[in-house]
């Protein structure tokens, strides 16, 4: 079975150049910003994994004893990884600013857009409680999203825990219940308003309990701390900052300002989700230091921009095939590709000089190489190249410095 | 136990802005040869992995079952999934130039310069038989050796298994002997002659033929196909290649020309190994074509470039602190800050401004940021910032054109 194993899928070349250059992209903003990279290693003990998300994401993990009988399993998010690596290296100058992008793996059900092995583009301020920490975490979301990515129509939804807490004190609410309400607030974005309430009906809140919790969410402001967050991130020029009092964000580890950020188009999810949780890295066995971060969702990002056609003058794959018309030619052609190599210029020899020019010519085309060079006895006695654009069919005979300031 | 998993290694921020500067480059170089950028999944069927590498290999990989019960295992290298990929991906037009940077893992004993799982760089040409593809192969090895890593004294060993195997005719050994005297051969480059000989009569070779042998060895010279590739790879720019008869690369599966790449020091090992393989992607499951390839063993690399400090002006982290000098002047830094990112310096603006100034400049020493920009009342007034070199403790008092022009 000669076979992708299920769930998971190969990168072929056309999308490794956009998935290449968006992290490229990425990891420049980073480090504009003052993150650093870290990379862990593909698998983690299972006892550093488990016991941290909860049975059903156990379920997920791709876990096993490795050849020396260790029980092992592949990392499943990028923020045990740094709960772990904190708690080993005690001595990280604090704040740690770290970004990391790389693969995790779930075996989740594979659906559209859902794959079992996906990049995380991670990047977390650990032991600072600062608002700044918040800002600028969502100043780097804004960047990546408008400058890196190219996006023009989204928003950063933007909430906090304690906000949430209060609207539900203000309800009436009891405490042990909290959660529970917000899960259900939280997927307003997605249900109906009925639908929602009907929900809470199902968990046992009263008519009465629920009108109160959405005039309570709708007369909802942000807090002192949060709305110290958006005016700091509106200093560092963050726009489509929305404050959305019903935004919740599923996972009950975030203790103050949550967010997440959606695209007007295609419907694809949350390209990004973070938010303030000062107990998680104590709670998985790290230093007790407040945190907080954001994951950015490679995949859905590259889907977005692909989808949009975003990125189209971005030359994917080589951009100039050099033909070889025959073997008593061919140092022309070796010539030629050095000076244009040496030009910075991507560039394909084909390597046979016993194939002939036509089937050369298809090959390009077959790439979608959108420009080939050829140097036949004429071209060559005149110490010039034929320069045959594929998309136009336009061919022209030019000189070697004419040759460079075309194609560079 | 919070401990990366033995035999595994995390990349902390010092290491991983050289090693992802190193991908950068590489990336770029192989870009600039026509070859195109695939990934492949860190799982693959057990079916795909197994019965290609021998016992040996099987024994040092990571197999299990998934949660869905399949039985699966990590890749253990980047031409197995190659192959997969090429079998199952028939309409990819040939020649294929791909190329390939992702992690590996074998399950090997731990020691220096040895982990479990490590990045692999690969370059191969699928589809043409032509010993262009093969120089082709050199003048990258010999341009991300030179240019990209900045390495000045390697040699590049070049010697073709049918140049071995007309020193075995010639020798008058067995053919189903090559292989076996062959290998002890490879190992002139580690071992004394004396050793080579003692181990070939242990193979039961006689004194005579292992005169005769090392005769042959010491006359052999290249073949026609082989002369082709070294004169094309001089054509191409590629310096110091080396004809040594005596190489032969471990691996049996290599058809035509093998190279590898030495430094003088460190003593590593090799860097890059490679060579023309003709069978092995029909062997391995995949089609039956002809292919050229090499590895460069990004990790070793690294520990050159390390070790022997060639990259001493590389940024390491975060180039810029801008400190807060208190709440009221927050604004100042944060303009200051914006203006430096945007010319795309790489800053950090300490997060908390209750912290005194002073423990913000500890904390750049500690994480030896090259420069700190203070922004007090004095500064602020006149429009001014000061900016303290942290290696010459030089402060000066600049306005914020000329920080830039400093520090761009």
């Amino acid at each position: 079975m000669n076979q992708t194993l299920k769930g998971f899928r190969d990168f072929g070349p056309e999308i490794m150049t956009i998935r290449s250059e968006a992290i490229s992209r990425v990891r420049k903003i980073f480090k504009k910003y003052g993150f650093e990279e870290l990379q862990t290693p593909a698998l983690e003990y299972q006892e550093v994994l488990l016991g941290k998300y909860g049975e059903e994401a156990e379920k997920l993990m791709y876990l096993f004893n490795d050849p020396g009988g260790r029980p092992v399993g592949m990392k499943y998010d990028l923020t045990v990884p740094l709960a772990r690596y904190v708690a080993q290296n005690q001595n990280t100058p604090m704040p740690f600013k770290r970004f990391q992008i790389q693969p995790v793996w779930r075996a989740d059900k594979p659906q559209k857009g859902r794959y079992r092995e996906f990049y995380q583009c991670d990047i977390d301020t650990v032991g600072s409680s600062s608002p700044l920490s918040d800002a600028e975490i969502l100043a780097v979301i804004s960047e990546v999203l408008e400058d890196a990515f190219g996006f023009s129509k989204f928003s950063i939804k933007i909430n906090s825990r304690p906000v949430l807490f209060e609207a539900m004190k203000v309800a009436q609410i009891k405490k042990p219940n909290y959660n529970t309400v917000i899960q259900s607030i939280d997927k307003l974005d997605k249900k109906t308003r009925d639908d929602v309430e009907q929900e809470l009906v199902q968990k046992g809140v009263s008519k009465k309990q629920i009108k109160a919790v959405f005039k309570a969410i709708s007369n909802a402001q942000p807090d002192d701390y949060l709305q110290e967050v958006m005016d700091m991130a509106k200093q560092m020029k963050v726009k489509k900052l929305e404050f959305i009092p019903t935004l919740a964000r599923g996972l009950d580890y975030y203790t103050g300002p949550i967010f997440e950020t959606v695209v007007d188009k295609p419907n694809i999810g949350s390209i990004t989700g973070g938010g303030r949780y000062d107990k998680l890295l104590g709670e998985l066995g790290g230093p007790d230091l407040p945190a907080v971060g954001t994951t950015i969702g490679l995949d859905r990002a590259v889907d977005v921009i692909t989808e949009l056609e975003l990125w189209n003058d971005l030359q994917i794959g080589t951009k100039v095939l050099v033909t070889i018309f025959d073997k008593k030619l061919l140092d022309k052609s070796l010539e030629t590709a050095n000076l244009l190599r040496d030009k910075n210029i991507n560039i394909t020899v084909f390597p046979d000089p016993k194939t002939d020019l036509k089937r050369q010519l298809k090959y390009a085309d077959k790439k979608q190489i959108p420009y080939v060079v050829v140097i036949g006895p004429d071209e060559a006695k005149d110490n010039k190249v034929r320069l045959k654009n594929m998309n136009s069919g336009k061919q022209e005979t030019i000189n070697l410095q004419e040759l460079v300031a075309k194609l560079a």
